[in-house]
């Protein structure tokens, strides 16, 4: 259960703690723009990485296949070019969230929308009892004054048609604050009530945005760890498919498929001729 | 304990195994210098992954510190600056092993050098054995020739300084046969000796530069492991960090630093006016 503390932190003596959480509100739209930015910034490093191991699997083949060493090319060339798949893999997740936020962005667009409608009544309140606390302001200080001027004039004696219609101003400023003291009760119990349940409202939208910002951060977290799980098995194949091709095979390899024979060159001896026979077989 | 492939496979009819030894020797210059190539191609690769991290990481403090969302930009930040840093360590290590290739091409290139003196007389031995191959086969061409002659001129009753002229010819293509497969015995036992001998130096030589580099590929190896492990730390980090900014703490901790105060508005009552006061003060 999440604390009210929006309910309890966004009054104060001019009254703008619904300005303040209105503002905040939409600056969600904008953490929400930015977080899919950020996500697909770092997609494309994605992408330039995934594409550079690629080309660098296919340099290999341009490596000697010649000598011993050349089967060690082809486990080069298999590990290097699944980093490749890895990294691409974590671009197509991230792509999908960059979707998943779009089209969050555009929900909450929408609930803003719906939102500012639904807090008008709030925001005339707080324009109410920001107008009537200055309007009683104004009251109390002209009703000082008109008051302090009547006294004036009786202290100093002044002529009793001037301290009528002293007296008659008075009375109107003492109605007129009269009056705005009455008016200021009934806009300020309004604009408490009307505030308290928007300040609580700005904190469930609050709420259920940053649950659903962190539910994809959770899912970008998730796919990274599932990338690099996948890259740490491809390294682990590396070690060991380079630890198969041991340095006797690569001899015996080399041996069997350069070999230029098995047979020592052979004693060569004297072979006499049979002229005789040579001769009879020129003349048949 | 290998065996002696290299012994047992490079003799055969054209005595070509020398030849097909040696170049495979010079192959492993060639190896040396295209793993370095790749190691180095790997390295630029991981240098220009390392600085688009660091770059994404400096981006986010372009981001909105508005608004409930601001603090997760530093856990964002953080990560991805600590991302940078493990690749730029894997190529410092990768340019370590660069240099140690290096080293280790030189030292081939001059072992390679010392080599080919030492195989000087082997090279000599296989010119001899093909020379004498050729000579021995014309030589008994032209000893049977003659014997045929001979013995033709005889049977046909030719002129007896003829008969004694081909006579003497045919004695002395037997001689020089003779000869000849009394050197070819010579030469064929040099040959044997000495191409053992360098079939296994060659083999030798070979086994030293493979295990070489297979140490310099486990450091390789290793160097992205480690890294990876790091890397892996980064993401639980990252996992650990998003968990512990929970909702509830972002709410409060906006409303502590955005809040606009407790107090709601107060009640307002009509203060009456004391002119009498107001009017001694005024004229104090």
């Amino acid at each position: 259960m999440v604390m009210a503390y929006f309910l309890d932190n966004f009054w104060g003596e001019k009254n703008n703690g619904f300005d303040v959480l209105y503002h905040n509100m939409k600056h969600g739209q904008i953490s929400t723009k930015e977080l899919s930015e950020f996500i697909r910034e770092r997609s494309a490093i994605e992408e330039a990485y995934s594409r550079s191991m690629t080309k660098l699997a296919k340099s290999t083949s341009n490596c000697t296949q010649l000598g011993t060493f050349g089967p060690v090319w082809d486990v080069f060339k298999t590990s290097t070019e699944k980093l490749g798949t890895c990294h691409l893999e974590l671009v197509k997740k991230l792509q999908d969230l960059i979707k998943d936020l779009q089209k969050y962005g555009e929900e909450q667009l929408k609930a803003h929308k719906k939102t500012k409608e639904e807090v008008s009544g709030t925001l005339e309140a707080v324009q109410n009892i920001q107008s009537i606390t200055q309007s009683l302001q104004k009251a109390k200080e002209l009703y000082n004054i008109k008051c302090v001027e009547h006294e004036r004039l009786k202290k100093e004696g002044a002529a009793p048609k001037e301290i009528e219609k002293a007296a008659i101003k008075a009375k109107k400023a003492t109605e007129s604050y009269k009056t705005c003291v009455e008016k200021y009760a009934a806009v300020k119990s309004d604009f408490e009530q009307k505030m308290a349940e928007t300040a609580q409202k700005f904190q469930d939208i609050e709420e259920a945005h940053l649950i659903r910002v962190k539910e994809i951060i959770g899912c970008f977290s998730h796919s990274v760890s599932e990338v690099h799980i996948q890259i740490g098995q491809v390294h682990e194949d590396f070690i060991n498919n380079m630890e198969n091709i041991t340095v006797d095979s690569l001899l015996q390899k080399f041996a069997e498929s350069k070999g230029t024979g098995k047979e020592r060159p052979g004693p060569i001896e004297f072979e006499e001729c049979n002229a005789a026979v040579a001769v009879e077989g020129v003349k048949q």
